[in-house]
């Protein structure tokens, strides 16, 4: 009987459980289930886990609950530590490889094959993308983005309204986003207001305190209040991004917003309060987009088709048709193409061209 | 024809439009309406504006919109601007006076009735509760409180999840909840999570630094993953309050997770986040609570009808009737008991036993 082994990796979305039930449930009947626990960890250190019925069970049950079921989290999946995971694959007698997660994912994904094959063992892989910064290539948007970029528009939309009705006591508010090296959410985080009210600091655009804070001055003499949204990955004045931690060689971003709370109240001597939209952007269930709900389905499931009909080495995408209404085809492409498409960043004409940017986004939130 | 105005005041709700809607609506069909721009502002600085059609039609598609439609903010209403208030009032020649928002307006609508007395004119006050701190007295809870404890218990449920999944990078997590002086919305917080999962740190408690890093440092080697969540008015140490910055005699209260996650991480050497569940608490139209919504309409509509009975110097108030199910009768109290009974905090039933307070919270959230 085939073994299948499926793992989640990186940064949880509110929706990544629905892409472990998609993929589990519809799995062949005749092969066997083994779950990796903790992503790249319980593949160097030999996780697995054969999953009886009550097991998949679980799993099921968890459809629509926030984090990694399995267990994701931060590991360094060194050469040395892919070769381990390859043995210990062989060692389960695993055939074939799935996992969930985003760039790192789809690298590793690709090593490991290599590794297999140089050793004369047949592993096939299938990569489910996730990932809450969009920031993956060749799939129009990833699962987790639009519940992600849902709940920071209406934050930003029912914060502005909140910073509206205060506004003989404070007038600019600065929220901070995620989105690493890519300004997908943080752009998405002014889908919902008028494009004068708010600012948006994106990774892509070069930006300075002193030219920011003059903006932010300038804007206060034509309206009452101002919402500015700083992305995670923005760094100011071309010096690097600010982080709050480094561990095992992963930087944890943060603090962005705050920087610039401080070079606002002391160059406009206001009150200025910064809010960093934090977690809830992977976690809130709340905030969930019924399209993002819907797709993360597909693509597990699309996952457990593309084992079943041997095909390997690819990473399940979504493609947008040219159509009037919203419409999508569950594809996939080589891993080797998302590898080289590398870290995506916002195309300039959403860039240059917000209100273009939002009608391709309205689907997903 | 009757003149009547309405105001909201303070911090807004998720809410606090569909009680604004609740009251217009209700009101008896001859009387002019007039609205109160920025709350006491508006009434020291006699921003009044009557109501046309138009005007009410805008204040009915408001209704499930964030912040305050009207304005609200926050002014020092002193003695002073109370008197200046009373004369405005007079020159619009305003009957009856109705007013969204927590104590502080229920105190100033009471000063404003005496000293329009004083003055020989007859002004009809009603307060309409709203606060999401919940501290309000003679009211079973008020709305705001409902929806904001919803945003904050979800939080917490999804974040622990999702720190859970990411158990081999970080096992703590702290989040500040607002609340002021009353532990009610970070009690809320733990409400969807099992007991063991969260810490709260509540204002009515003493706490220490000290001996919650060592209750965290204890409970890691018990269990994989801890949310700790602190309320905004915890007194580390005996200390005064953590705040970030006094705006007109008003204290904006934060940081005081921030403090902790500070101390957690230089005594147990471990990578810990803090977060602010922030502005959302107030404003997040997501999180709203069905329930909260709809006693948000009912407490507004009663205070229509009170003003039309000619009822004067009271407070709607929710009372809950000990029924098996959730059932609740809209009723009025004196303004002076509200005032009576002071800032409301958490009584020590629900802090000693956590399960009892949740059963009160369900119908809530």
């Amino acid at each position: 009987m085939k073994r299948i082994a499926i793992g989640q990796a990186g940064g949880p979305t509110a929706v990544i459980n629905t892409s472990l039930a998609g993929f589990v449930e519809n799995l062949p009947e005749d092969v066997q289930l083994y779950t990796v626990e903790n992503g790249y960890e319980g593949l160097a250190e030999s996780k697995l886990q054969r999953a009886d019925e009550k097991r998949i069970e679980e799993i099921l049950a968890a459809r629509y609950d926030s984090g990694a079921f399995l267990g994701s989290g931060r590991y360094e999946f060194t050469e040395d530590k892919i070769i381990q995971a390859v043995k210990n694959l062989k060692a389960f007698g695993i055939d074939s490889l799935a996992f969930i997660g985003g760039n790192g994912t789809m690298a590793a994904l690709e090593k490991m094959e290599e590794e297999a094959r140089a050793e004369g063992m047949s592993l096939q892989v299938i990569g489910i993308p996730k990932t809450v910064d969009n920031d993956l290539g060749m799939t129009d948007h990833a699962p987790g983005f639009g519940s992600a970029a849902r709940y920071a528009a209406y934050s930003v939309r029912d914060i502005s309204r909140d910073l509206r009705s205060m506004r003989n006591f404070e007038r600019v508010r600065i929220l901070e986003t995620m989105g690493r090296n890519a300004g997908w959410l943080a752009a998405a985080a002014g889908a919902l207001v008028e494009e004068e009210a708010c600012i948006l600091c994106l990774p892509e655009q070069p930006v300075s305190l002193r030219s920011m804070t003059d903006e932010v001055g300038e804007r206060l003499k034509g309206q009452e209040t101002l919402v500015v949204v700083v992305s995670e990955g923005v760094e100011w004045d071309g010096e690097s991004q600010i982080s709050q931690a480094t561990i095992g060689g992963r930087v944890v971003l943060g603090g962005a917003a705050a920087r610039l709370q401080e070079a606002l109240s002391a160059r406009l001597g206001i009150f200025v309060r910064s809010e960093n939209l934090g977690m809830n952007q992977r976690a809130l269930s709340l905030a969930v987009s019924d399209t993002d709900r819907r797709e993360a389905y597909l693509v597990g499931e699309k996952a457990a088709r593309l084992l079943a009909e041997g095909v390997s080495r690819k990473m399940v995408c979504i493609e947008r048709k040219p159509d009037i209404r919203y419409n999508v085809h569950i594809g996939s492409c080589d891993l080797q193409k998302v590898k080289d498409a590398g870290e995506r960043i916002m195309p300039q004409e959403f860039i240059q061209d917000r209100q273009r940017f939002y009608e391709w986004l309205r689907p997903l939130i």
